[in-house]
């Protein structure tokens, strides 16, 4: 068993307001998903219970994650500290709940994508992307999308995402695009 | 001396029609760039005389090319082979016109952009997209940049074809990523 119901009170004691509405948003998501793609649910439900858990950390405790768990942050990380987020959530998700690889690489990569992602990676992408809280323009298309094709909705999203960077001038993480090209040749 | 009148006139005997023109356009206009920024002019023209030296050639010739100078062609290339005339006609350059090191170096990314562009690499860039026969949207503006700040004029040119390769369901090439993060974060 991954987890029981004693660790999912403990993981959801540790967030709350949006946050906490948000990942019990994605576990639903993640669910549907699940079901109807015939991945884990389990480890769905789990990745996604913790593929939050150190969103709202300071730019310090980040960092200080990264130094005990050995993560090195790149060029785009250094700045955009924030994006750390999902690489320190797998960290504590294999080292304090002792989720397996898939499971912990699937919230790693939750924001950036990647290439070669697994089903259960593209699932945690996605239903995080369109859990029922989310409300900005294109979520209803990603929605409609992600119900008949998640390749196809996996593009939406990541195409979405770099359009915003582009806009807003920020900058893109290299497994953004890697996620998109490596999508683009395989579905 | 990097080259003589019979040499750029065996160059351009090489080209015809609009390949031609581009090309000629291009050394006027990274001549302009270099006296305005100070950069070497005769390498920023011999790079623009080169650059598209292989544009027209077929996919065939395109991979006898690399598999004779050892080009290895990434997942986007494969697929988006034309992109692969920026490394060859590097390779013909070097090989048949004895080009240095540095002008070889931007005509091999003045399709993608790369991390860590010299002047030279921006000028050749920067020259190929705004020379006097281009007309896209936008070339307007990207010249008056190119007038005030080279910089800003790159990140332009940047953001506009990611926003046309998303636009048009393009692979991106990884190299335009890390061209405009390490701009925006170096400038």
């Amino acid at each position: 068993m991954l987890y029981n119901d004693e660790m999912r009170r403990d993981i959801l004691s540790r967030l709350s307001g949006y946050r906490l509405k948000h990942t019990l948003g994605c576990e639903k998501a993640a669910r549907e998903l699940a079901r109807k793609y015939g991945a884990d649910e389990e480890k769905c439900a789990f990745a996604m219970l913790l593929h939050d858990i150190t969103k709202n950390f300071s730019q310090e405790e980040q960092l200080n994650l990264c130094k005990k768990y050995g993560i090195i942050p790149n060029d785009v990380e250094k700045t955009e500290w924030k994006m750390l987020h999902g690489k320190t959530a797998a960290a504590i998700a294999a080292d304090v709940y002792h989720a397996p690889a898939d499971v912990t690489h699937a919230i790693a990569y939750h924001t950036t994508g990647c290439a070669n992602m697994t089903l259960l990676d593209k699932i945690v992408y996605m239903a995080d992307y369109i859990e029922e809280n989310r409300s900005f323009d294109g979520v209803k298309t990603a929605r409609k999308l992600a119900a008949r094709n998640l390749d196809k909705a996996m593009l939406y999203g990541l195409d979405a995402s770099l359009r915003d960077l582009v806009h807003r001038g920020k900058l893109i993480h290299v497994d953004t695009v890697l996620a998109r090209n490596w999508l683009m040749n395989n579905m």
